[in-house]
């Protein structure tokens, strides 16, 4: 694996679906950046054994961790730990870019 | 914990030496933002069962990974694996904010 990369260039968007790209896997936590375009989601969910980080990188993310939902621009970290339900929703207008790293990455 | 942060109010600079800002601590991973003044620096060193994601929040950053030494700028991720030496200097003329995220937590 490479050990430098930009997270423009890895940045693809879908009209289907919020879109997931990786930028760097290894054992120990996977970072991706995730792309919505307006209206796009990712469903409530948790993982058992694993911590969630987000960073804004552009745009505006809804972001629910457990009961509390922030609307949250660039320079916002969110962590969803471990067992703790979480989504996200773009409400818009723009696009929206999200890093995420996960750890340990979930086991398949 | 709580689990919304913000970036920008988290980040403290010291005339003396780079500064590390906590933001979240896990059993599975720490994210940090580490605040360098122009010259100041990260001397190379490495963690033998962790492996650490940089993220270049704003400035410019001069990290050697390796034998291979870049300038990356605000968008760029770099990869530090596990056993393998890393360092960061901030050439300047600017302030540098690096995101970092190491996981697992070095053992203390």
């Amino acid at each position: 694996m490479e050990s430098f990369a930009e997270i423009d260039s890895l940045s693809v968007f879908s009209a289907d679906k919020m879109k997931k790209n990786n930028i760097f896997a290894t054992k120990r936590f996977f970072c991706d950046v995730y792309c919505f375009e307006p209206g796009q989601a990712q469903e409530p969910h948790a993982h058992v054994g694993s911590d969630k980080l987000y960073l804004v990188v552009d745009g505006l993310a809804r972001i629910r961790i457990g009961d509390e939902e922030r609307d949250s621009g660039p320079g916002a970290a969110v962590l969803a730990p471990a067992g703790v339900q979480h989504g996200v929703v773009n409400p818009g207008p723009g696009r929206l870019r999200l890093l995420v790293v996960m750890a340990p990455p979930p086991a398949t």
